[in-house]
């Protein structure tokens, strides 16, 4: 596996790449780009890129080998063992967040979600545990878990993103309106919901 | 109001700027933009560029009027009677949407949302009107909705996408993993969360 950056673009193209090839891997033993550019209705330099991205460049006439590109895609997307995400604050939107299926198709997986309301272990809908903040650093060393997920209030996202980090998290995923103090090799994607619907509005004067 | 285009992080910063000039507004009566900077631990160019591209530039040595300059950019972040929202598709995704606070704070307000599953109209936790989607054109009609937000699963995206811009919705936010056909007058603003998530798990290894 290639491990040059990827494009968030591309990445939201490559399930598309495996939904189609799954669906002709019994027919077709090799694929060109430009057989699958024509199905997918995307540009065929597009596609050549994104392949070449992820799985390296086809053969000269004869393409990819189908099956081998639907693994070499799906090793990519997928993240193996280490998908572990955990989620602190189990509010409306961690719910949600924490019962959300299509994480899945990603090999990613909100393990477990925590709150400071809780001090005894409960259960969201789909079953998955929300557990008392206590419990925080032991659950992810026993869990390998690389990713938390922010959805306390603002004022409290920095001790959570403190205590994920301490507990060995990789990337952090906030959706608390603020700005984290982190190590600079820890990942950090904001997702402001008000203001990304704020400056939608705003596009449309602008438009 | 200036009509400018402004970024999403310009945006995203006024909030911290009106909270700062209300804390102090009863004491100065003018206010630089080198003071706002060292306050909020901002840098002074990019304070200046944030505040000239709303509000046009300060007065040489005098700075701006603080009480005006709160107005103007309350005025420019507030959508004043045009912030009706409508969603589609009142699953969880959705129910957390439709009471999520953070909207008030820029004008905006998600006044109900839309299902085809209630048959009878039911309420959010906060009380907000859950409708059938039968009832959607009259809704958007009578409120003057200009958003719409989408949160149905893919399939039925574009359906619902169709129903919204026949509403006379200006902008779309959709939250389905999906690529709507929209016509050009229309703004559409995607938000996937399983991509948001897998790219930021791979950045993890870009790192």
């Amino acid at each position: 596996m290639k491990q040059t950056e990827v494009s968030r673009a591309t990445m939201g193209r490559i399930p598309l790449y495996i939904k189609y090839l799954k669906s002709v891997c019994h027919t077709n033993e090799n694929i060109s780009a430009t057989v699958i550019a024509k199905h997918l209705g995307l540009g065929e330099v597009q596609v050549r890129k994104d392949l070449s991205s992820v799985s390296g460049a086809g053969r000269p006439k004869t393409g990819y080998n189908t099956k081998k590109l639907i693994k070499t895609l799906e090793e990519f997307i997928h993240s193996g063992e280490n998908g572990n995400v955990v989620l602190v604050g189990a509010g409306k939107l961690g719910s949600a967040l924490l019962d959300y299926r299509g994480f899945e198709d990603y090999g990613l997986k909100i393990t477990a979600a925590f709150d400071v309301k809780f001090d005894a272990a409960e259960k969201s809908r789909l079953g998955k545990p929300i557990l008392p903040m206590e419990e925080l650093e032991e659950f992810c060393e026993n869990n390998n878990v690389r990713i938390g997920i922010i959805t306390v209030p603002a004022e409290h996202a920095q001790t959570a993103c403190d205590r994920l980090v301490k507990c060995g998290v990789r990337a952090i995923w906030c959706f608390a309106p603020c700005t984290l103090s982190i190590p600079s090799d820890v990942t950090v994607r904001y997702e402001n919901m008000a203001l990304s619907l704020a400056y939608l509005n705003k596009q449309i004067d602008f438009k």
